[in-house]
C-alpha cells in the first residue's frame, strides 16, 4: 500500500517534502499531489473516493490557514487521514493547528504537529504497519537509530562540559 | 431570491434561528438546511452547486469547532457564503471564527461574529439590497429603529444617574 | 457600481493594492482612500454617508491594530463593508480580526483573512454579482481558471515523484 | 468638571455601576450615557464633541466585542478617554481588551483592565486630581483605607493559622 | 487486535467512556487502564514495551493540562499512539491540546479533537482497518449511518421552515 | 525552616489553603499572609526583607490578573519564591500565569500551574529537602503513596471493561 | 509640572524615545529613567514617593515580558500612571499587555497599545491638559495637524487610482 | 552539590549555555547532558533515578514544543526540576510554556520563562543556597551587582535627558 500526500498548495512542498523522505526511507511507495479542497473540490472528492482502490493506505493532507483539506478528503473515505498543519499563515499556524484538529464527531482526521512533516510520515508507516510486520521491525531500528544519534550528541555535549 | 441557511447541525439551530428571525423580518423568503460539510459531503455539494438555479442569493452557513462548511460550499458556488462561527466548542469558538475567517485566496467566506447571528442576517440583507432599492429602504428603517431604541435607554439611564 | 478601498493608513497599500487588482481584472471601476477612523473621523463620516449617492456598491475597509474603520464606516451607511484586517501589528494581525469581525450585533462587517486582499476583492465581486449576470459570468470563469492553475501544478508535482 | 460614563449597550450596565459609585465616592459629578458607536454614531459624535464645553473632564467609554466607542469618542475631542473593556463576548473579554487597547498612533485611548471598573473610576478622578489638591488629598486617603483593609484580613487570615 | 485506552486520571473517565463504546460498537476488543505518565511512570513504561506482545494494535491515550502520557508511551512503543486532550484545566484545554499534538520530531500522536473521544475511537478503528476488511466493510456502513441521521435532521429542519 | 503563603487578595485563600494542607502534611510549620503587592507595598517590603532571619526558607505567592506578588517579594529576598498563578480574571488565569512565569532576567519567580496548589506545596518541601534528609524521605514515601493511589483505580477501572 | 519615564531596561530605549519625543514636541519637561522594579526596588519605591513633590504630573512606564514596573510605581503614588508594554518577549508583548493592563482593583494603571510610544505620550498631554488651557490648544492643534497628514495622503493615494 | 542541565535537543545549547554560565558564576559545578524523553527513554529515567545519589542537587530541563523532558525526569526523582521552556517552534513557545507549567497535581515542575536561562540558573543556586550559607551570600552579592548595573545604565539615560 502507498502512502498519498495531498497539499492544498505547492507552497507547502518544501515542509511536505521532509514527510515524503521519512516515508521513502522505509522503503513505501508514495504519491504527491495539489489537490486544493476549495479551488479543485471535484478532484479532491475523486482522489479520495478513489484512494482506497488506487492501493493507498494513508493520506497525508497538509494545508494552511483554514486548513479544510484533511477534513474534506476523510468526509470521502475510511482510510485514515492524517492533517499536517502548515505554518503559512500570519498566526504562525494556529489557524491551521485548530482547523484540522478540532473536527467535529464522526469524522476524525490524526493530527500532527504545526510542520511536523516527519512525524506526519513517521505515523503513516506505524498505521501501515499495524498489518506489515516487515514494517513494524524497520519502526524499531528506526527508533534504535533515533536513540543513538541523541546519545553520540549527548557524548558530545557532556564531554564538553567535564 | 431567497437568503439559505445551512448549519452543520441541528445543535446550532438556536444560534441560526436568530439570523433567520432577522432575515424574515425584511419579507425575504428562507430556506434552512442542516448539512455536514463532512458527513453528509454529497449533499452539501449537489445544494451549493443548484443553490444559484434554486433562486438562492445569499447562503449563510453555520458550523462550530473546525468549521468547513463554508468554505465547502463556497467551493461549488459563486453566490456569496456569510461565514457564522458558532460558539460549540471548548474554545470559545475562537476555532470556528478562525476555521472560517481564514479562508486561503480564492474562495472567500464573509465572516461575522462568533454566534453573531443577527449580523449574519442584516449582511445577508445589505448584500441582497445591493440590486433592490426596497430592501435597502427598508434597512435604513431598521437602521432609523435601531437607534430610536439606544436612544431610549440612553434617555433612561441618563436620567437615573441625574 | 464602484468598489470602494479605504485604508486606515497610506501603509496598508501595498496589501491593499492586490484587492484593488483584483476588483479590476473584474473590470469593476474602483475608488481608493486613505481615511482614519480615529484621525479625519469626519471625513470617514462623510465618505460613508455620501458612498451611495456616488455609486458605490461595496466598501473595502482595511485597517490594523484596534481596526475601528469597517464599523465606523459601517455605522453611516447601508451598503455591504468588507472588513480587511492587516497584519500591522506586534500581534499578528489578531487584534485586528477580533477588532473587525466581533461587531455586536446591528452593525456587520463582512470580514475575510488576515491580509486577505485577493479574498476581499472577489467578495466585493460576488456581492455585485447578485444583481449583475455578466459579472456572475466572470466569477465562474475564475473559478475555472482558478482550478486549472492548481491541476497544472498538480500535474508538475506529481510528475516528480513517479 | 464631571467624570462622563458610556456604554455601548445598557446591558454593560452592572459593570459601569461599580465604577460609577467610585467616582461618586469621592464627590464627584457624574453623567452616564448610553451611546453606541455604530448604530448612534450621530450622538457619539455630538456627545464627544461638546463633551469638553459641557464641563466634562475625564470620559470613561465601556464597551464589549469589537469595542470601537472609545477611540470614536476620541476622535473627536482632546478629552481623555478611559476604555474599560467589557467581558460581553464570547471570548472572555479579550476582543474587547484588544479593539480598545491596541489604538493606532495619534488617539490614545488609556484601557483598564478587563471589567476593571472600579479602577477606571479611580483613574479618571487621579486625572482629575492633576489639577485639584482636594481630590489628591482624597486619593491619599482612599489609598491608606485599601491598605487597611487588606491589613486587617491580612491580620485574621494569619491568626487562623498560628 | 485490541483498542487500549490509557487515561491520566479516573477524572477523565466519562469522556473516555464515549470512545471506549466508540470501539466497542464496532465489534472490537478494548482494555480500559488509569496510568499517570507522572505518578505511575514505571506502569506507563511496562505497559507501552509490552502492548504488542500484548496483542493491543492502537492505543488511545488521554490527559489534560501538561498531557504528556501520549508521547511518553509512544517513546516505548512503534503501535500507533491516538493522543485524546481532555479539557481538564483552566485554559479550556488548549494546554491539554499543544502538549500532545506539538510532539518533536521523531515520535508522533495521532492527535484528535479535545474532548473528541468519538473521533478518537473511530480513528483507532480505522487505522486497524487498514488490515481488516470485515472492519473496512463495518467503518463504511457507519458512515452511511451518519449520513442518514443528518439526512433526517435535515428533512425535520427543512420542514420546519417552509 | 518555615514555609511562608503570601497571598494577593483574600479571596485566593481556598486555592493557597490545599498548598498549605499539602506542606502542613509533611511536618512542615506555616505562615500564612495577606499581602497585596500593589495596596501594601510596604508591607511587602517588610515581609520579603525580614523573611530570612524569621527562618522562612521559602515563599509561595499566590495572585490572580496582572500578579505581581511573587516578583515584588523576590526582588527583596534571595529566598526561592514559588509563584502560584491564580485564576480569579476574566481570562482563565492566563494574564496571571504569564505575569508570574515570563520574569526578566535577574530575579526568578518558580511557577507552577495555574490553581496549582498541590503542586506549590510539594515543590516547597522538595526545596527544603535538598538540605533536611528527613524531608527527602517524606517526599519518596509521598511519590510511593501517590502511585499506590493511581495503581488502584487503575485496578477498579481495568476490572470494570474485562 | 514635568511627565517622568521610567523603563524597566535600557534596551526598552529606542521604542521610550518616540514617546520622550512627542511629550517634548508640546514643550512640556521630560525627566527619563531606568529603574527595575525588581533590580532596584529601592530606586523604583523612592522614585514613585517623591515624584509628585518633585514636580512630576505623570509617570509613563515602560516595560516588557512580566511588566510589573507600572504597577510597583503605582503603588507608591496617587499620580496617574501610563503602562506602556514593550514588545520585548517571545510572546509578542501579549504577556507584557496582560501583565500592565490586568491590574486588580485598587491600584489602576492607564495602558496603551504594545509599542504604542507617541500615544503614551499624548496620553500624558491629555492628562496635564485637564488642568492647563495652553496645553489643550496645542492637543486641538497636534489633532488638525494629524487629520491634514492623512488627508494629504488620501489626496495622493486616490489620484493615484482614478 | 551539582547542578544538572538536560536538554532534549542539541539545538537547545545556545540557550542552555547561558544557564549553564550562570551557575558557574557562582561556584557551583555543573554536569550538561542531551537526552530526549521521547527518543532516549531509558536514559532519561536511568539519569533521573540516579541523579540524587550521583550528587545532583538541582536539575534544570530545557525543552521545546511538547516539552515532556520536565515531567519525566520529575517523575523519577524528588529532587527539584527547574523547567526552562524553548522558543524552539512556530507558537513561540506558548506551547513548551504550557506543556512545563500546567503539570497536573502531584509531580511539580518549576517553571521559569521562555528561553529565561539566567533565570533558571539562578533559582537553581537559590534552591542549593537554601542550605549553603556561602551561596547565600554570593545572592546577595550578586542581587546588589545587578542593581547597581541598573543605576549605571539609570545614570547614564537620566544624564542624556537633561
Amino acid at each position: 500500500m502507498r502512502v498519498a500526500f495531498v497539499m492544498g498548495s505547492d507552497s507547502d512542498l518544501p515542509v511536505v517534502e521532509r514527510a515524503v523522505k521519512t516515508v521513502q526511507s522505509f522503503g513505501v511507495a508514495v504519491e504527491v499531489r495539489v489537490i486544493s479542497a476549495h479551488r479543485t473540490p471535484y478532484v479532491a472528492e475523486e482522489f479520495a473516493k478513489t484512494a482506497e482502490e488506487n492501493g493507498i493506505g494513508v493520506i497525508i493532507a497538509a494545508a494552511g490557514k483554514a486548513a479544510h483539506l484533511g477534513g474534506v478528503l476523510a468526509a470521502f473515505t475510511t482510510i485514515p487521514v492524517i492533517g499536517l498543519p502548515i505554518k503559512s499563515s500570519t498566526l504562525d499556524g494556529l489557524d491551521s493547528l485548530l482547523s484540522i484538529v478540532q473536527m467535529p464527531p464522526g469524522i476524525p482526521v490524526a493530527t500532527v504537529a504545526i510542520d511536523g512533516a516527519e512525524n506526519a510520515g513517521i505515523l503513516a508507516i506505524q498505521i501501515l504497519a499495524v498489518g506489515d510486520p516487515s514494517l513494524k521491525e524497520k519502526l524499531k531500528t528506526h527508533k534504535i537509530d533515533m536513540a543513538k544519534k541523541v546519545m553520540e550528541k549527548d557524548e558530545t555535549v557532556r564531554a564538553r562540559y567535564t
